[in-house]
């Protein structure tokens, strides 16, 4: 079969490889209809992780047809239409169980890890892919969907869910003040995330024309573009001087990550949802100080499925508009060109 | 009068100084009649902070008795016996109403900072301080109290509202566990709240067997006196492998806040209160992967005090217990060289 194969900084090739099959009686195979590239798929496109010698299988994000099922999978049958988030989970472990599904201990990030496109488990931008722990990963979607639906419920396998969690995380609710650093695919998701639970002001901090339109669009009030100590000075001044209660880090670099800090106010909440580029939390007086409380981590998507697929399914939220360009599989190679010149916010991959 | 005054690393002595007296028409004035020596004094008593020449006023933690009172203030008056929390707070303003009184934006370190002992305001380690915001700082302890109840009451300025804070930042609930990394004081204090407020395993990390047995009596359940990875295994090995739904890092040392991150389990909190160290957050695998959240600083005592006076009152909590020695205001430099060398818990003033 075809898939997408890292080898190196910029080198990304469409390879043959071999088929994906079943290996554990708990998997599924399914055959994927639509992929899509990630923000954090171009970490490695930019050097900024390890290789292995052998290429690095791409891409964790993907909707697509069951194919066959192992012989302990019982909720799921071929032809079954389905969604499949970013790491794999059992669906009933006790993490699982209080809604954290990465870090099931049968996947997710508790032990070894249990993401599309690692070592052991092959990457969703291919044709087809195998699913651990189908049962508990995979959600089939309602029969009958419109095609237009269909990058909506894409983005709830990855980015909506992911903007959704930074959202939580940051503890946004009815009346509150937001910001969300970033405009990328993230950010404009946490737009939507943070209006969905009744934020009453949203400024997005970003530069970028048309995704400032798409933020407006999506629920932000106010827009700030200024940047480091600047933008700080001017979400103060949006602010009665104080910072917002909550505070969306969605772009994963230590100045951003410093500005999110920054623009809480004293007892806000920061989140951070995207693979952090340097781990430590960096020194920031207001932290401690002002009692600021810091979460986030990779999105249990799979738990936040029940409350936003019916959002999606009925129209209220329109996260697909985030993929802004379309390709084939031979073409993703130019959607992750496209996606580090900012060609694209984010690239669906049609197969 | 006489105040404690701090020249430099462990030179620390009484002398006289300008009485205390009213300034803004907000003001109290009281006379000591008992302080405490903090933990966070022995960081400039290590020289682990800059001094300065004129010498640096200390104590912020006291009850003592109203002498006078500004034109301003109405709901104190002369002869009210008064404790007074570390820093001074309006009770007014969005955050006191928040019940963020440290961040009070007349006090607190919202700004330029509003703690006792600091360049503008006096110590409590004296015969008599100046209380800037006083009806909002100052809370009157009902009268005829047995003189065996103050020791419990003057923790309700500092240190017990610490460990409280801590275990709510923590967010300690019932059935959860809970572990306590340090058995000075702050931790101590932390093993109670963590009782209080319903956890069903309380680990202390410490390895002081006086410290150790009074922990136990306030509820803790396990001792881990190992350090470092070893104290991370053991905590593992008591809690199914997982870790702790909630840790509380009552030291401030970075390596200390590294085994809190560390024992945590996915999901889980951390909360740090004492000044820390380092104000960067380590650098630690858990903290994103795992989703925990990470939280705390300075205790708002003065909003705790509603929710801890009846504990304290009728009983149910002795956090006084964590004085192991008693001086006089000549004897406080000895008062901190037996702090300094671990001779005692914690240090109490009688004046």
């Amino acid at each position: 079969m075809r898939a997408t194969v890292m080898f190196g900084t910029g080198d990304v090739r469409i390879e043959n490889v071999p088929d994906a099959r079943l290996i554990e009686p708990t998997d599924a195979l399914i055959t994927v209809s639509r992929a899509a590239i990630c923000g954090s798929d171009l970490w490695p496109y930019r050097g900024l992780e390890p290789f292995s010698e052998t290429g690095r299988r791409m891409g964790h994000e993907a909707i697509g047809v069951v194919e066959a099922v192992g012989a302990d999978v019982r909720t799921l049958k071929v032809g079954d239409v389905v969604a499949m988030p970013f790491a794999y989970s059992d669906g009933t472990c006790v993490f699982c169980h209080e809604g954290l599904h990465t870090s099931c201990i049968h996947g997710g990030f508790f032990g070894t890890g249990g993401a599309f496109g690692t070592v052991d488990v092959g990457g969703a931008q291919s044709e087809a892919v195998r699913v651990p722990q189908a049962e508990g990963t995979l959600f089939v979607l309602p029969g009958g969907q419109d095609d237009a639906l269909m990058p909506s419920l894409l983005t709830l396998t990855d980015v909506m869910g992911t903007g959704h969690h930074a959202a939580v995380a940051a503890e946004v609710g009815p009346g509150k003040t937001a910001a969300v650093v970033g405009d990328g695919a993230v950010g404009l998701c946490g737009v939507i995330a943070a209006r969905r639970l009744g934020a009453e002001q949203i400024i997005l901090l970003g530069r970028h024309p048309e995704r400032i339109a798409l933020a407006r669009e999506f629920g932000a009030t106010d827009v700030v573009s200024e940047r480091g100590e600047e933008a700080v000075v001017r979400v103060r001044e949006l602010t009665d001087g104080f910072g917002v209660h909550s505070a969306l880090e969605c772009v994963g670099l230590e100045q951003s990550m410093l500005t999110a800090l920054s623009i809480a106010r004293p007892g806000g909440a920061v989140s951070r949802v995207g693979v952090p580029q340097d781990e430590t939390i960096p020194a920031s007086l207001p932290t401690f100080f002002h009692n600021l409380t810091v979460s986030g981590g990779p999105a249990p998507v799979r738990a936040y499925t029940e409350e936003l697929l019916p959002d999606v399914l009925e129209g209220r939220i329109e996260p697909g508009r985030v993929f802004d360009r379309v390709v084939r599989l031979d073409e993703v190679p130019d959607g992750y060109r496209a996606m580090d010149e900012r060609e694209a916010i984010k690239v669906m991959v049609e197969l």
